[in-house]
């Protein structure tokens, strides 16, 4: 199957590099600034070799709307930087996707958090697939666990831990009695955090993330100002003390229960042989189910190649499924 | 899609209570002494009172060989005690379905570990679907998780707590100091271990398991005599104590190092901060993979309920994939 990349930052450069010996076939990649098209297949250790160089892709003169229009795909892939606000300018770019009866799989959390319902009516009228394991908790395969592997019971609550920044950052607190600040600055320095860290420390992304599995996988329809945030930037070391003196300690959790239509992130304490006290930058989510009681999954929530993992885990969904029906 | 049911006991009895309400119909049921037909579906309630009354789910003059002939299901769930020398009768049973073009459903591990590459082959001519996701750690999706959620990536090793027995009993026998056969005798009375524990507490129930999870989702092809064994019956309290001294405790830990063709079952001495050291029944799976890195799972390894989330999940999953092919 041909594949179009959209967005060639880490994530679409890691892609790329794990695509080699996959079957899959790369088309087109754009960046922000260019694109390169090859209905035959690109040369990608050259697009890879240019970007780094030039930092470009291809060409200045071409971008999406030339990919989209040349058709030359079967699979656009979308990785380009998030808006949580408007899912914005991939929003537009999957739906044009979808409309032409591509199918999508995208590590963007903007488009699926703010419109899954409606891009995954559009899906199914063109008879197409929408893959976003990528969007939420890195490699961790919490969206095909819930659709397949957990399909047929009911959710009656999810707990996670989504944020790695943060759970660095509480880690780092915890096991050397560094104060906040230390451990953010310290997460800063080593690629953890952002400059500007408002997005994770408070609460927003893993925020985002509750909404996309509240209202793609537990049967819900809510926004991201329906979640009840609160973020770690007032967690001091007393605290985390006090949590430990109860052989417990503060992790930012967040919790779905769905049959109250109550979604939340917060700083919870919780005992320290809990499955959810994972360390450094892991990801955990835990539900608890009707018929399999609970469920926990662990593993990296960010990172090129854990957010290649889940990218490749749709892709070859949408063939296996294409294979079987043809 | 219609459904019959070899095996009635605990399993098939669980799963008869929870598809009630999931679109399925169970057309043909038998147990080891009788069975029932019914084309237009049976009445599940019935059946089961019959069952609870009488100890025969049918009439003592049909059985499976009729139901085969019947031709009346879509899809045939095997729940029969494991043989895990043979796999018969239940081998037999499943390798006459999968030949008559139907769908095949298994929480039976011994036909699995015994005859998978035949049976996947005879599926696959077939152009029908082979689902036994209940073969390994009840509720927990690791054969989804590995074959969908982490599909593209190389599984470097796997290590696993896969046997709730042995769990339960180094669990108490760490957490309230009790022997080995006081740990075992209260595992008895609670129903976690049978008269005769053998194949639990040596290792074979969890070495099954690894043989399952070696040929059917690692690229292997090994036997149960290919699996060195050591089971926990000679873990002394002195031992434990020795571990927890140094921060760790000891666990039935099952490995599969697909790289060097090696795979066993044996108590480890593993950190208690490590993500393996779940309590009681449950069982564990941690995964390292090329691009995801580190991967665990965590759930309910045994009990109606949750084997039935795991049947329920092939089901759905060959009925989704049907409904998309069609």
């Amino acid at each position: 199957m041909r594949i179009a990349i959209i967005g060639f930052g880490a994530v679409g450069q890691g892609l790329a590099r794990v695509l080699a010996d996959t079957g899959f076939t790369v088309t087109a990649v754009a960046d922000s600034r260019s694109a390169c098209i090859n209905k035959d297949g690109l040369d990608l250790p050259e697009v890879l070799a240019r970007k780094e160089e030039s930092g470009l892709c291809g060409s200045a003169g071409i971008g999406i709307a030339d990919i989209l229009s040349s058709g030359a795909f079967d699979i656009l892939v979308e990785v380009s930087p998030t808006n949580a606000e408007t899912g914005e300018p991939a929003l537009s770019t999957i739906r044009s996707a979808l409309a032409m009866g591509k199918h999508v799989v995208t590590s963007n959390k903007g488009p699926i958090a703010c419109a899954y319902h409606e891009l995954k009516a559009l899906a199914d009228i063109n008879g197409v697939m929408l893959g976003y394991e990528a969007t939420v908790a890195g490699a961790v395969p919490i969206v095909s666990g819930l659709r397949h592997g957990l399909a047929g019971n009911t959710v009656r609550s999810l707990h996670g831990i989504l944020n790695g920044t943060c759970n660095y950052i509480l880690t780092r607190m915890r096991d050397e009695g560094l104060t906040y600040p230390q451990a953010l600055q310290e997460a800063r320095d080593l690629g953890y955090a952002e400059a500007d860290p408002t997005y994770d420390v408070k609460g927003i992304d893993a925020a985002i993330k509750l909404v996309i599995l509240a209202n793609t996988l537990l049967g819900m329809d809510i926004r991201l100002s329906d979640v009840d945030i609160t973020g770690i930037d007032s967690i001091t070391l007393e605290a985390l003390s006090l949590a430990e003196s109860e052989g417990a300690t503060i992790r930012l959790i967040g919790e779905i229960l769905p049959e109250r239509n109550q979604v939340r992130v917060s700083p919870r304490v919780i005992p320290l042989d809990h499955p959810l006290v994972v360390d450094g930058t892991l990801n955990a989510i835990s539900v608890c189910c009707d018929l399999a009681g609970p469920v926990t999954f662990i593993g990296k929530g960010a990172g090129p190649y854990p957010t290649a993992s889940a990218i490749l885990a749709d892709l070859n969904f949408i063939r296996d499924s294409y294979d079987r029906g043809a």
